[in-house]
């Protein structure tokens, strides 16, 4: 009997917001690993923004995701067959497999190769969240962009997920006063109680940017010196204005303008004003500064300082609804698809 | 007989465009220099876009200048008395002096001290120019911020201007691609002719901002690798659309929005989808650098290979008509007041 595996496809490329229908679910047979390669069975895969990206033609740092082909996405599983001598059958392995319950992948070192991981003290789905390519975001657009030193005050949009609750936790490890930015009472309780922020500002019950900025006055009284976009639109309007001299603004996401919709930043003058480095960045483009990261990053999961929470859907099918609820924040810290018990 | 002072002080702060009343001439006695003091009479008084921020009493990066006292502003002249051992009758000297025909300066070192500098191969006015703030505002903002490599591309606004005809300068000499964007035909005529510049854009030939993409994009074939900003509004749209991956921006200043004006940003998003660098800076906050940046624009002067151009208007009475005129353009490179012959 041939196994067969699902997969979930971009059917058609969203003009306005992602829906259900630009996704496709698909059950094909499973091919076998030729020389060289592995086959890995996907326990967990990832849910995250950038995929929004990939999903339109518009120009972007990445390539768009072909049409008709398995949405492209990290995932987290277990070698089920080798014909490489780097993987053994029951190796846990995190790779780019993509939307689908297995994959096929060459073994042979490179950025896209599969990466053993030891779950004795970690889990295994941490490995995309946490402890993967969220958590090193995190604490490359903090330590190398946003650069903060004990005392200041570091905010963070989307504060509760996979990236903004790493990037808080990292500024108040090292003495900043930290805020936050998120959707809702309970995720900006969450924040303050359970990850320690500060303060966190809930932007839903702002109804207008006159109020989101008066909110974030009253949480940051001494101004802000670094801050973690993942946002963008009227957020990072707020947050301009509350910028100190010599302010960095790491700018990781701007999710409010995924669907294409402009997005105009109000006051750019106050980057002159306020002498401000603003700076974009891909964490895949920055390789040297994973290892170190990584390590960081999972000593800080094993010990339990590093806190995280998920939000996991269960099954393939589950993906694209998941996934759009990412988009709108319906998601409560890192959105995962489990797949197999 | 009492020697008597002209001087122009701020009398209003305008709502909108500065205009001639906001300005006050003056005609007061003149002090004697007390002990540690010297007396200076201006030859030159130096007009810059930054003043008009001062005018007004919005957040910006220095004080406003207050009301009825003297505009602040830098000037070039000789020491005609002195109480101070550093400084003779005679000596030539760059101060922060104001729109007034003399000054009396404390002459103990410092940030605002006068400063005393050799005319033999480079001309007195030149200090308040290319050798002077300017020169080095351009210096820092170029090899800091924008750091060009040899065969990249560098664009500068009011590129025939004082800093900007330095920027694209500096940037030829360093090996690059440099394309100008000035206003009308004949200061892009004199950047290309003149200055050396590979291509000049004249904006005002652009009836939109569409246009000025499609001037822009023919200009700069392999996209901009950096970028000196000095006016903000459309050309910074179009700008930012051309911008190469990992490209740099240095933002010294938003000329467009000095009058109050909202300038947003259209497409904020560019930043991180081409991973930009932007930032804005005062060059007077980094006085580590004076020193070899006016040392390699002195030098560069004196040999010629520097080349610049100043717009003279003559007498104390002149200054608010052409500081006026400077903020709409008017001016072709540096604008002086000369006071003395």
């Amino acid at each position: 009997m041939t196994t067969m595996n699902r997969r979930i496809v971009l059917a058609s490329r969203p003009t306005t917001a992602a829906a259900e229908d630009n996704f496709r679910l698909e059950t094909v047979p499973l091919g076998a690993p030729g020389p060289g390669q592995v086959l890995i069975r996907h326990h967990y895969l990832s849910l995250d923004p950038y995929m929004r990206g990939r999903m339109s033609e518009r120009k972007s740092y990445a390539a768009p995701q072909p049409l008709n082909e398995v949405m492209i996405g990290g995932t987290a599983g277990e070698v089920v067959a080798s014909q490489h001598p780097g993987f053994a059958v029951g190796d846990k392995v995190v790779s780019m497999g993509g939307w689908q319950e297995y994959s096929i992948a060459d073994g042979a070192p490179g950025p896209l190769a599969p990466r053993k991981v030891d779950t004795r003290a970690v889990p295994l789905s941490a490995y995309l969240g946490v402890v993967g390519m969220p958590g090193v975001t995190a604490w490359y657009g903090l330590n190398v962009i946003c650069e903060p030193k004990s005392g200041e005050t570091v905010a963070v949009s989307a504060a509760t997920g996979a990236v903004g609750s790493v990037v808080g936790q990292l500024a108040k490890a090292k003495g900043c006063r930290v805020v936050g930015i998120a959707g809702g009472r309970e995720k900006c309780d969450y924040a303050v109680k359970e990850l320690g922020f500060d303060a966190c500002i809930d932007y839903k019950a702002a109804p207008d940017a006159r109020a989101l900025g008066s909110l974030l006055a009253a949480a940051t009284p001494n101004g802000i010196d670094g801050y973690f976009e993942n946002v963008g639109g009227t957020v990072l309007d707020a947050v301009l204005v509350r910028m100190n001299a010599f302010g960095r603004i790491a700018v990781c996401g701007m999710i409010a303008g995924y669907d294409g919709e402009p997005l105009p930043l109000a006051y750019p003058a106050l980057i002159l004003t306020s002498r401000l480095k603003v700076q974009g960045f891909i964490v895949s483009e920055h390789p040297k500064i994973w290892p170190q990261a990584l390590a960081e990053l999972g000593a800080g999961v094993a010990s339990r300082t590093l806190k995280y929470r998920e939000t996991v859907a269960n099954g393939i099918a589950s993906a694209p609804g998941a996934f759009l609820g990412l988009l709108k924040g319906r998601n409560f810290g890192k959105q995962i698809v489990k797949l197999l018990d």
